[in-house]
């Protein structure tokens, strides 16, 4: 059988599947003509109008300051591309069984039916006041950027596009600790970053924003840079803050001497060019289910190794991210995430491994039941500190 | 304390309401790496590729096929009026709750920060493929018709406005019974309505349709009737449909000599009025919380009397209607709710309690544990003479 060919009587993943993986639940006990009065009319009138008269207490008397929406138009799911908003569904309902297990946090799949930058914003704005948060997922570049600044400027929730932002976070907190193991600082790191891609671009950004040497990042046609005139705004924009060393042609002329080689696309890295990095060299070649370097070639030459691969050590996997981001977001009652919340939230992931760093332990599982407390009170406690917290 | 003067310390409504009354859960394992590999990558993937490759297959792997949208924009919350969508949610979500408690559906609060019949529509339209039904609620008349009209058009998913529907199948069953109980068949009747809503309209629109002798529409002007030029187009309608006496005048006047009072408004009827009623008469008046009848009046001039109110017999309550109706409408995987839909569902509600009828029990009690599946396996038989149903 092949991921194309699915056979639901002898695949365990169709029986999983059958019927859905989410559920809800009334909190509310609903057993007679008393509880009903409290929980439905005429008692749920006098929480009405107290809301009506001040709109804050919303929060305070409905789930929305707990809810996340995960929303999607299906055009980047996975590593399947454009399938659509019904076929997204499935991992969509996946990440709101996440937000549930691993943060606390509850979460409704809201597929769309439409692609249109503009369609997107008007109807996530619309549906908005139903929820405290929205994470944006698998939403194809670069209509994801424009989208998620759109709803930032419109929303007073946090808006958090997780193929950006969560695969950010956890690349630094891994990046963080593999300097450390190898006695540098981030500082005196120059940076590879293959793909200009949602992960791509906000890696770069994070990673700038947390300090790195020098960073230059590879599209399909080579090394971003400000001679390029194919570049997109957003790439435009990168050209002129990363890329110090003034890089041009292509990934494998980048690699010459890099210090950590960053893979968040889909192409492969010939084994020569990973031999030409520096010493100590670092390489996270997070495509699934093929990393850019097969581990076994990078561990000839890198210090430190990561995949997105659950079956390897070292998975930069988002699950590390984004059920405390959100969880702490509400905890303070953040009306946005600011990007020392993304610091703060991938500082605290190192954190939680920093007592017992290893070439092969540089981030915790993702079972690990200290993440996502420790993401969240980062979270929380740097919303106060930036003046963006109502609680 | 009233209505309007919350007390958050001693009422337990607000108790109740603290962080609001649902819940989204996982009903797939997460406790390893291997849970995590069916329910999310890279299992789930194969799953996302079928139904790519077969749309219909959604419905079987994803929880849309037991989930509804409850939709409102927040014009016509309770007798509150135009709260807006934040503080409808208190209903919203109370709304859900009697859904999965009463109907062992999934329900999720959808509420629109916008009130344009446009905007509700195209929004809808695109987070339709999020959910498997659609329940409007709470939306102001007469926008709420062309709204439910339009999406009705464009989706292939049950569409229900429960403020019409909702009370017009419950309307319908109590009224069954209260005329097998007085020994007059429903064409025998002669029914005044008071109100011309939502619940007005669709009271007379299913009167109609199941047969009714005659029956006459009162709004704020008085009867409608086909010379009135002041007719909303859905009113017109009626108007050429309805009131085949031709009656002219106020509510008072049509009255006299009628079987049935139905009330759907706010206003109070005299004394004098319900006096000079046929005998025999069957008085339902549901405004919530003072009835346009008082009951003990009522008492004193008809055979039957029902209100909205809980601390009454006869209490004509939607949750005895709309769990059913989706639970079924779901079960046969129907693309519509059809007006035989909703007439059987009113059917099997009547003849829940056909066998201990009394003049204080024309309707079960919403704790009737037989309503539901009666309703849903009726209306799942329905959609299937239909032809409306996929499974």
């Amino acid at each position: 059988m092949t991921a194309t060919s699915p056979d639901p009587l002898s695949d365990p993943v169709f029986a999983l599947h059958e019927g859905g993986k989410l559920e809800v639940r009334s909190t509310a006990a609903l057993r007679d003509a008393a509880d009903l009065s409290l929980a439905y009319t005429p008692g749920v009138a006098r929480v009405c109008t107290a809301i009506a008269r001040d709109p804050a207490l919303t929060a305070r008397y409905t789930w929305t300051s707990r809810l996340v929406a995960v929303v999607t138009d299906g055009t980047a799911v996975l590593g399947l591309g454009d399938i659509g908003p019904r076929a997204a569904l499935p991992v969509m309902e996946g990440k709101a069984c996440l937000f549930r297990v691993f943060g606390g946090v509850d979460a409704v799949p809201v597929v769309l039916d439409t692609t249109d930058v503009d369609e997107i914003v008007e109807t996530v704005v619309r549906i908005a006041p139903s929820f405290g948060g929205i994470n944006l997922e698998d939403i194809s570049a670069p209509r994801c950027f424009e989208i998620e600044d759109r709803l930032r400027d419109r929303l007073d929730i946090p808006v958090f596009h997780d193929d950006q932002h969560g695969t950010a976070i956890v690349v630094l907190a891994a990046l963080r600790n593999a300097a450390r193991l190898t006695g540098r600082a981030l500082g005196d790191l120059r940076v590879v970053v293959s793909g200009a891609g949602a992960a791509g671009v906000a890696c770069a950004r994070i990673l700038m924003a947390a300090g790195i040497g020098d960073l230059a990042l590879a599209d399909s046609r080579g090394i971003v840079h400000a001679g390029r005139t194919d570049l997109t705004p957003v790439k435009a924009d990168l050209a002129a803050t990363t890329n110090r060393a003034g890089l041009t042609g292509g990934l494998v002329d980048a690699l010459v001497g890099a210090d950590v080689f960053l893979g968040v696309s889909a192409g492969q890295v010939p084994e020569e060019a990973v031999a030409r990095m520096a010493p100590k060299a670092i390489v996270f070649a997070l495509a699934n289910p093929d990393p850019e370097v097969d581990p076994v070639v990078a561990h000839k030459y890198a210090a430190v190794v990561a995949t997105g691969r659950s079956d390897y050590p070292n998975q930069i996997n988002n699950v590390l991210a984004f059920p405390g981001v959100f969880a702490g977001a509400f905890e303070a009652r953040a009306t946005t995430v600011t990007e020392r919340m993304k610091l703060a939230a991938a500082d605290a992931l190192a954190a939680v491994v920093a007592d017992e760093l290893m070439a092969d332990r540089i981030v915790p599982s993702p079972f690990d039941s200290r993440v996502a407390p420790a993401v969240a009170a980062a979270v929380a406690a740097t919303a106060r500190e930036d003046g963006v917290a109502r609680a």
